[in-house]
């Protein structure tokens, strides 16, 4: 990654000794390390490791801060979930977009089926600077959302149901259908790829300030 | 099908000698004769054939009334569209359960990208019967929808759309993980399905009162 | 849900933890909690938390009734399976359907290859007041059954199967193209979406009387 | 193909002056050539360059038999269809059997929807040789069948039907699960195939015989 | 099943408990009794319960034989593999087809591949009464031997293959696509259901004999 | 749409009628009106009924303006292609852009197949504000950009190509994989959405400035 | 391309006076240029233009010579078809091996169900440099070419079938899947593609023996 | 396998003893024998039965060499990886490129999400005589590498990835989509394929130059 990101490691097909090995090397020259899906297990394995490693289990993220994160001043990054078993990939966008040195917004269960709770929410929504929208099952909630947004909205499909929705296809088709515009979509279960492209959209905003 | 309803033809990969020749036939046993599918050319050639017929150009179908349809009485289908295209799919539906004598009230264009237009329809929703909902592209209405109404809710998904549609599997995904439970799927387009569905629901209701 | 439903807990993705804390919470607002997709060991750990748990294992289901479910008068939903391995789905349907207070009629192992043991049940089908049938590798029954009755009939498919059953697509599809009009589908294994789609079908008909 | 089958062009992506030349030089070696897939504007220029040949519009068959078809004696091929729109492909079947010199028995639009239908042709699916059931949309039919008979049966799917039969998968993944054991597939919409099948099936007996 | 086929139980899914008392049951009424897709720590249980039960590793098929089985005369089942790989499939089409009474001739890893070695076997090809050939990864066999053949071909897919064969669907569209007329297609790794088709087409042999 | 975004009708399945109606009352309150997927023949009996209309052709968009479109300051939309053939769908894009008020740049057929066209325009990737990449085939572009860039990037995968393109799913698939993260996907040939998206960002990126 | 192959436009959806143009300025500094996928009617409207071009109207291919074609020297590239349906992707591929100056040995119609045929041309296919194996429906030959051969087997996969080909992804599988090693798959329909691969494969050979 | 290529075992689904059995039966005959997809645990068993066995843990691998590989004089084959995850693959085909006899050159580690590391190998690139190009994820390596490289080059997309990368079917299709022509795909994560047929390609090299 580029400048101002921390140097990230993708934890699957990696051994434990791989990552953190990887994770002592990045250390030396970058003031923040993560490493992404990491089950308990291999964390407590890397713990044993690096000492000052710390661990988010909601996440499965790990990471090792040499120096104090810089704070990206100016915007917020306003993450939404459908459900509670959204929550890892959502926590994995969080727990990310906070490495990066963003600050950030949590709000849990207001999927679609009780839209009264989503739309208790209108201000918070109609605020946002950019939002990070987590779905799985028949993941609409991005295109309400974007409906009632005025910023860019991150769709993020998840894995979570089951039978037709095929580990997450139901909702990323959902998603890239979505009638309302200024959707962008990630993979699926990619909470990761969200937060890093919600972070590029306040880095952006802060360097157009800059240019000025 | 059965006792009170019409009698139908499905007009795909029929000529028109066929359906008029059809339609004739049953015209003398059944008090209403319908056929589905019915493209414009087609239905001015069956027009020639039997002056009574009555084409509904936007639902493709045509019908012959022999007799005054009996009126169903006690309840409505309530039909919603997400948005215009979804019209000629509604109207199926629409005109469908008219002819079996049901009670109709259409509400169009209410998707979820402009979740307000849909909530300032809330009491209507609250109060249905059963609700017919016809939705493309993401089809995310039926969930919204069966969140807040409190009767049976039958998705119909639409071939509206391109791309990641895939000519409807996106909103019949969608509608199959309803994350809202009470929501029956029928086939990519198959308005007449959902009224004749409907209907079932509301001769249900009907009969259970004959039984007290 | 709404008023005279059970609250309900989707038991997937959820710790033994969570699930028992969300079931007292509910408990005390609610006559009737009910969780879905609960394996044995998991029942077991929540029996110890929860001491008036009933748990009904085939259906995998658990439940804590505070007080006696309300009688939902007129109207029987009746559950048929194709075969004995369909019975998980179908118990979860069953299960549901009576904490919901409904009354439910069994009819198991009636699937399409052996006809005559289904018109045996010719009678029952054709006073049925809606009919859940739940099928897996081809999926066939709710076609067959929905041409011999005159209710609504939801169609479950199943993920009974094995190579070209693709986890229950083919019974899905088989389902959503039924030449008999008059069928919703669920979910693959949706048992629990089926009845509460019953109930909301029984509870119409009840309002529709209460109307007149 | 071998001994005592016609010679057979398959006609799509060939030019009418390449299946008439084909057509004329096998017709000097074999006493019947068939073409399959022949639409009429097609037959008609056919018909120009050769004077015997014999069209047969619903099967879209050519054929030029320059000798009598000697009689397969000993069983009859059983053809079903499921509706009126599955003719062409039954049709496809029904004439290529009979160039082979085989007795065939047609029995149309005995669907599951209308199981009564079926089952008052009990008799002739009891006592039939080999089966060639056709059928679209959820192609339950052969399934059904297979369990009433007592001989082998060949499913041909069609693409008829629209939406989630996309073109006929539906009815293939149905007749590949069938719950009823002695179910043989072929290619959707290939009535060609399914007859040549039940030729070898009825000309297996007659080798057996001999061999006695 | 019918007359003169052994009493079959699907083992997918059942307890050894369940799986015991329908044998037991079934053993009353039937010479033959069998179960299929018993893995080998099902089969000990059950054997510990049924002391006469006759258990086949490969073909992981458990039998209860009360009665001697009646031989079916006339005509032999032909199987062929493509692969080693293929055997457990292979197996369950063979003790099937014996279990039922009928002679089986096995020819297992003549795989196209080699194509010499499938040559050198033209002559039992030739003169086989019916044929069974069993093929995974790209599933090509049951062509070329249909082309050599002058009987029918059952052709039965495995899941055998990793990659873009996805659990038997490259196989499986193979074989529906064969060049060569006269191939029926069963489930992906259904050797049962190939072994009761190839006994039906036997079957009909004898009794068109009979009837003359 | 919201405030400052032109008003916006989608094309397909509209009459010429019904969408010049649309775009006149729509043109009675906003100062721009714009339709998207509007082939030539269309456009033309639209100029006849409203002679101020504007149509792109390549971008098959038309545009009626009845005031000057306020420029939207600060921040440029970049747009590449990987082919000319997937011109009209990156002009959707940039007219749509230029239509809601944003400066665009243009950078056609810079595919991967041939990187050092691609590395020559380093600079522009470099210090791009946000970035739109168009590409069919296989879609690998929006992945090498990604990791040159400095900003949000925004796929969007076209029909452009044959065969195992399957209409855009190789792109599409390609895109939401892509291992250098900050790509945001849109709809298979949604130039519009992608511009939408675009000029959300950099609203944001204007609205955080006044906040400060 | 690289040195030594001709330029190449691929003329799927460009206009006519597009390609024309292109083909004048390449011609200018190529001694050939060729255009693919270009259909009768276009190449008429080309031929206008270009009074020297040459159409191969099997292949679709348009060429410009201004210079006689460099012969490569050593190795031969034979090309083989299943069917003669395959011929125009052959063809395409067989036309454009000659403009990049290769040999081409072209044997059509020896698919798998008439083994013999293949089997009479043993020797070529022993003896060949590089096969490119050109098959639609169940796509089997490059398996038996390639077990055959002891060279590289390019498999080119055709869209020529129907039902459960699906647009030639049977074909694209069952080569994947080749249990013969040794075969490289090109996109369906690709004749072009193959032609370079086959020549790059003949360069290698050239370039290693200057290295000699 | 023919003349100068080792006996091959496909290791999956075989028991130890199989393999243990065919690698001794075979070593007789031949100088080495192989066996791919070999566990560490399967490997260990293998050891104790066949004292020289030589296992290759990255790749899978086992083999015994009863004589010392023939050297294939002449070219080197190229293997590149997109990322770490990949290298199982990766070092199954340079593991039996090695066993053919042939020279391998490694380069791990390329991927396009950094395309400046690629870059800086352009020169390894320009001058390989046969590539080998591993990649998951988005599978674009193939594509760029292939732009910039004037050999043959074999793509080999691998499972690696989650979500929308479906097991390796998005790397699959960007490879059969590649836009730089002259790229052969073989099966997802068949790297021993890859070396096959990269080793015929140097060997058809070979025989050119003896046939001089
Ligand atoms: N959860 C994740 N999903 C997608 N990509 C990731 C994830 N975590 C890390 N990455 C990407 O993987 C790259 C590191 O891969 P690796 O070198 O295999 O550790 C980083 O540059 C990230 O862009
Ligand atoms: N087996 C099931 N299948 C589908 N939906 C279910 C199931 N069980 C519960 N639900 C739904 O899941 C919701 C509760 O989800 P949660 O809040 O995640 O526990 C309920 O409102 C139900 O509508
Ligand atoms: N391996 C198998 N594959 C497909 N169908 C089978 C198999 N074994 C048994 N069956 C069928 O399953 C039926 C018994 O199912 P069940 O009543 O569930 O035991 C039998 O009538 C057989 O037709
Ligand atoms: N990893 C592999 N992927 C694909 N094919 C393989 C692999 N390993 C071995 N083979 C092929 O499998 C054949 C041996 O299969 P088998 O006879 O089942 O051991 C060899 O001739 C190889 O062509
Ligand atoms: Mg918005
Ligand atoms: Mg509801
Ligand atoms: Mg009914
Ligand atoms: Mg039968
Ligand atoms: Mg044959
Ligand atoms: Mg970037
Ligand atoms: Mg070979
Ligand atoms: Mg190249």
């Amino acid at each position: 990654l580029r400048t101002g990101f921390p140097e990230v490691i993708w934890g699957l097909g990696k051994t434990p000794e791989q990552i953190a090995q990887i994770m002592q090397v990045m250390g030396k020259r970058s003031p923040v390390v993560m490493a992404t899906r990491i089950e308990p297990a291999v964390a407590e394995q890397l713990e044993e490791q690096i000492p000052k490693l710390i661990y988010y289990p909601i996440a499965r993220i790990c990471a090792l801060k040499t120096n104090e994160i810089p704070r990206m001043g100016g915007g917020v990054i306003s993450i939404l979930t459908a459900g509670t078993a959204d929550l890892p990939v959502a926590e994995e966008a969080a727990i990310t977009a906070q490495l990066c040195g963003f600050s950030v917004q949590r709000l849990w269960d207001v999927g679609v089926a009780g839209i009264h709770r989503l739309l208790s929410h209108r201000e918070l929504i109609n605020q946002a600077d950019v939002l990070i929208v987590v779905a799985g099952m028949e993941g609409a909630l991005p295109s309400v959302v974007a409906g009632m947004a005025d910023c860019p909205v991150i769709g993020v499909p998840t894995s979570i149901g089951y039978g037709a929705s095929f580990g997450g296809i139901a909702p990323l088709l959902t998603m890239l259908n979505s009638c309302a515009a200024g959707v962008g979509v990630v993979n699926i279960d990619n909470g990761f790829g969200a937060a890093i492209l919600a972070g590029q959209i306040l880095r952006t905003a802060q360097r157009l300030q800059r240019k000025e």
